[in-house]
């Protein structure tokens, strides 16, 4: 799809695309950063193609237009979208083969663009770990993914998964068959209701919500709650598994993101917790890394 | 509503509403039945009224037309509904509220319903285990109704509960983070897919297909499988307690109903399991006793 050659006007465009929104970055070829932008949602897997596509395309727009540039130049620029849900084979191949209006457009997971952006572009792993959970490492070329299962299925330890236990105690609680818990009393903070309410107000709650208690639920463990102590306990103990599972592939480095690492971290196995290092850079430039890499691999094969 | 005085010309007509069908029961004021029907979902809170008062009327029409009447007698049956759903107080309060055809018409829950029924129409306790679980205790006068809080947030021990575990578990040992089960095994044979293709295929799985899965996880567990026994373990543990909870109110007579009740029994502890006894009538024919019973209460409270 791209005729242009590697050469100075070639402009790059990381996107990193989740639930609740879409950041891009738009660097120049010697790797200055000339524009930003901020859209909607832009995960294809919740809310398909013709959610996702909006707001990469307006994130992309934003970038060209803060760097003086418009929506006609989408054609001198290499893209790569590092985007939540794509693990998934079918909604990868739906993206991967988008009629896009760039230069050349490049997928990858969101994971793999916070990897490579936790890493200033080179080997290492990541957990994320906020609304949802998953591992991603990155080494000599082999990429491993671990869970990212989504809220229904998986995301063990995420905000999301500690809420909904925590919900679920409570409800236990409530019936007298299991221990009492101060959770009931954040449950209600949160989202004013007690008992049976309980049931409606979250019966169809989204991810989000239930990751909104999870500053209560380990404020609750710090204050001794039992209940809580347990919940947190079993999910830090998947994401410690996770971890081990990525150092055991030798990661050069190892940082953990999302909004739930930092109170997470102290619940942690020591081993564990001392290889944790600051991610370098965001997940947008991470996955400018990857566009430079990929368009660079093309452009070669198309010179030999 | 109604202007009928208790003759023997009333017909009790009793419903059982649940997420999958509802069934009907025409009965005579002495008491024989003259007709049954059975139609679509009537859990209120799962589709909403609009779905479930077309079940409940369709199953009303069908035993009055099996009895030799048509839906112009409606006015001359004095119904109850015991439907799933209506635990939560807005949904009960919709269903009382709809404008009925009938000559009166009550509203309980589904768990009365069968209770009523398990027991004859005397007091007892009941545990519902299939695709959700839930118990319920009727002794002097006084009810209570312990869990039925759905697929996302309760139900456990249940049919769709173990699927989901189940599936959750081979999730977890596909990326190694948890020991190997025969139930990926079992996962691939009911829904044909295994690795990440479970995600996409199970995503947004109904509750009633996450409970397909509990026959083979009952079967994994019965033949050692680790990660089947500690689900069906824990599932029987919350069911256990569950029966506590019923019989410390003393219940002259304790069931247990639905299709995980049978293999489930010899998980449970042995003094659970030997108080377990069978249901003497349907959950149809229990509404139909609580129907008598208001509607005699309300005759004769309308002659004093």
């Amino acid at each position: 799809m791209s005729s242009s050659a590697v050469n100075d006007d070639t402009l790059f465009l990381g996107i990193d695309g989740g639930g609740t929104k879409c950041r891009s970055c738009l660097v120049t070829a010697s790797g200055d950063v000339i524009g930003e932008g901020l859209a909607g949602p832009a995960n294809p897997n919740h809310g398909g193609l013709n959610k996702a596509i909006p707001s990469i395309t307006d994130a992309a727009e934003q970038a060209l237009v803060a760097a003086g540039y418009t929506r006609k130049d989408f054609n001198r620029v290499v893209v790569c979208a590092a985007l939540a849900g794509v693990n998934i084979p079918s909604t990868f191949n739906a993206m991967k083969e988008w009629q896009h209006p760039f230069a050349d457009w490049y997928v990858t997971t969101d994971l793999h663009g916070a990897c490579l952006g936790a890493h200033g572009g080179h080997d290492g792993a990541v957990i994320v770990c906020g609304t949802g959970s998953c591992g991603f490492v990155n080494v000599k070329g082999r990429s491993e993914l671990f869970g990212g299962h989504g809220f229904h299925l998986g995301d063990k330890g995420s905000g999301a998964w500690l809420g909904l236990e925590a919900v679920k105690a409570v409800l236990e609680a409530y019936d007298g068959l299991a221990p009492a818990t101060v959770l009931t009393e954040a449950v209600k903070s949160e989202f004013g209701v007690s008992g049976l309410d309980i049931v409606e107000r979250l019966n169809k709650a989204s991810s989000s919500e239930f990751a909104s208690l999870a500053p209560s639920i380990f404020a609750a463990a710090d204050s001794g709650d039992a209940v809580a102590i347990s919940i947190v306990q079993d999910g830090a103990s998947y994401i410690d598994a996770l971890a081990r599972k990525l150092l055991a592939m030798n990661p050069p480095r190892f940082s953990m993101i999302g909004g739930i690492s930092a109170p997470l971290k102290k619940w942690l196995s020591v081993e564990v917790a001392e290889k944790v290092e600051p991610p370098l850079e965001q997940p947008e430039l991470g996955a400018i890394h990857y566009a430079k890499e990929c368009y660079s691999a093309k452009t070669a094969e198309m010179i030999a």
